[in-house]
């Protein structure tokens, strides 16, 4: 990864917004600027040489990962060493991630600070960055998706009448692992029959009914970057009316995905979808936003919901998921990843999207 | 569980603290006092009814579990549904949970209050709760301890030379949710060879070497609680150093675990193990604490470290975990989950820590 680059991209914002530094905290956004993959570390950058705070736990690791940086580790809280070095070195300003810091964690570093330098409080400027993927992120948002695609058929081979939603998901998140993600993205999605009508239902002991949707929802994390994709198979013979929210479905998710494109505002894609659903009467049962960024997170700028003003761009990497949910009844939701490239988009996810019925 | 205990329990603080309201944020905090388990709600405690503000997505979830308090569905974000709440309330002061809002959602409430009700920082007022467990959540904790150690035996028929430390960990995890488990309670760590020497040794793709430690620590999720534990087994023939390190860090252990007794301050238990190391010339070797607390979370108060001056009281539930890590050769670290009971402590951690050789 080309750390260099990002670290320089970041440049700019010290005189945009009047800082002499930028204390990141928050940890996908450590790891995007500067390697470091661990639980504990702090990124110091200024207009010189960036420099990492860890604490022991992380000495060997964080030598072995850091890169472009200078790395110090601290006897205690990385953040307290790193709130010494801001006073050492005479700073007067530092911003700090007001989306990230906890309310705590901001009054122990004020009180640290002891007035010098000043602390500013700024907002999401390094995932502005991260909106916009470069090469060897895309390359590997692409090796995320791939493994996760191939676990669909891993759940279909397992799901039928009977079996726990729980062992689906293990049976999917044992061959992630053996497939080689570090872990899951998100907690498994394996909602069943009326649990389908849960957006976020996620795996349980319930039993896989005679005859019901069954949600999918699930990504893996490979190499640091997530995936995320949601299929909804049919267990049992379905009834012309879930058939036809399927379709509904169906028809709303490619009509949003049809919708992405350089330029386009984000609001708009989620219209899309929305009023797909709205000619077949079921859009006040799409109870969430279209969808949303994927990165070092799953999720991460730009939302894809209602009236979002932000503007695709190419480079980033979003998710399109309409849903339906008919409370006691059932649910559908379909999701793939997208790439928003110089033209419209391209589809990262493999799988097919057309009904199965088991 | 006994959730209308738990809600009263928290009455006087109100008085303690002048508050008239105190919003609930932590997921884990609003768990355990409401018993919603979504990813998304913020519980609002007064002197009245509590209320509990989510969003569409988990409407059916919120109904089914959320004991002891009203509930709202709000259309936009709970948190500004729970700010016009306050507002209509009349009430005048209203605390925050400063240790886990971050800056940016403190300031967006306060912006949705325009000054009614008045803010106020909070400190970790439902984790003192939480930390003396109740007899509910002490049989739960147990089910989870249970499980997690049956799953060493998991990982030791897979161990051993030239097997990557991600099988294993895919082994263990499947071996876990197949048992029942909703997810492992952290990132599994299988650390072999010189990778033992990195306290936090995720499971990579490294090969288990031929000979040296391999450190376990790993844990579940059953019904919300968490279990934590660590064993480090050795591969090939053991040399005579490695074995007296590995002696040292069981008998540090042990001691640490024999200062475990209601009455007796953190420290003292952190003190326990690290004399033992420095008696073994080792001390400058375990560059972490001793133990924290275990319960809804995997970390929780109290902390087993340097110094610390909170004294263990029945009914907490801490792991014991001293270890020793010599860069570049390798490390040994043993953790066990203990109950401090009227008298001394229970170890919970079933499985044997005398050295296994394979």
């Amino acid at each position: 990864m080309d750390y260099a680059r990002r670290q320089s991209a970041m440049q700019p914002q010290f005189e945009k917004l009047r800082l002499d530094a930028l204390l990141v905290t928050h940890l996908p956004n450590v790891r995007y600027l500067c390697g470091f993959t661990g639980s504990a570390g702090v990124l110091s950058l200024s207009a010189g040489r960036p420099v990492f705070f860890t604490d022991g736990r992380y000495a060997a690791q964080a030598r072995e990962e850091v890169a472009g940086a200078r790395v110090v580790i601290s006897k205690g809280s990385p953040l307290l060493a790193a709130a010494q070095f801001a006073q050492k070195s005479k700073l007067r300003s530092m911003g700090i991630e007001a989306a990230h810091m906890t309310v705590a964690s901001r009054a122990a570093l004020r009180r640290a600070l002891a007035g010098q330098p000043r602390l500013r409080d700024v907002g999401p400027v390094v995932e502005e960055l991260r909106m916009i993927k470069d090469a060897g992120e895309i390359a590997l948002i692409r090796e995320a998706v791939n493994l996760g695609a191939r676990l669909l058929d891993t759940a279909l081979q397992v799901i039928r009448p009977g079996v726990a939603e729980a062992e689906v998901a293990a049976e999917l998140e044992y061959a992630a692992r053996r497939a080689g993600a570090e872990a899951m993205s998100f907690e498994t999605i394996v909602a069943a029959g009326p649990r389908s009508a849960m957006p976020h239902g996620v795996a349980s002991a319930a039993l896989i009914p005679r005859r019901g949707f069954v949600i999918l929802d699930f990504g893996v994390i490979l190499h640091g970057y997530c995936s995320d994709m949601t299929r909804t198979v049919h267990v049992g013979k379905i009834s012309a009316g879930d058939r036809s929210m399927y379709n509904a479905v169906r028809e709303a998710q490619q009509a949003a995905v049809d919708a992405v494109r350089a330029g386009v505002a984000c609001g708009q894609v989620d219209r899309a979808a929305r009023n797909a659903l709205r000619r077949a009467g079921l859009a006040r049962y799409f109870t969430h936003s279209t969808g949303h960024g994927v990165g070092l997170e799953i999720h991460e700028p730009p939302r894809l919901g209602r009236g979002q003003a932000e503007r695709l761009r190419p480079g980033m990497v979003v998710t399109v998921e309409p849903g339906v949910y008919l409370p006691d009844r059932g649910g559908v939701r379909i999701e793939d990843m997208l790439l928003v490239t110089g033209g419209d988009c391209e589809v990262l996810t493999p799988a097919p999207k057309d009904l199965i019925e088991l």
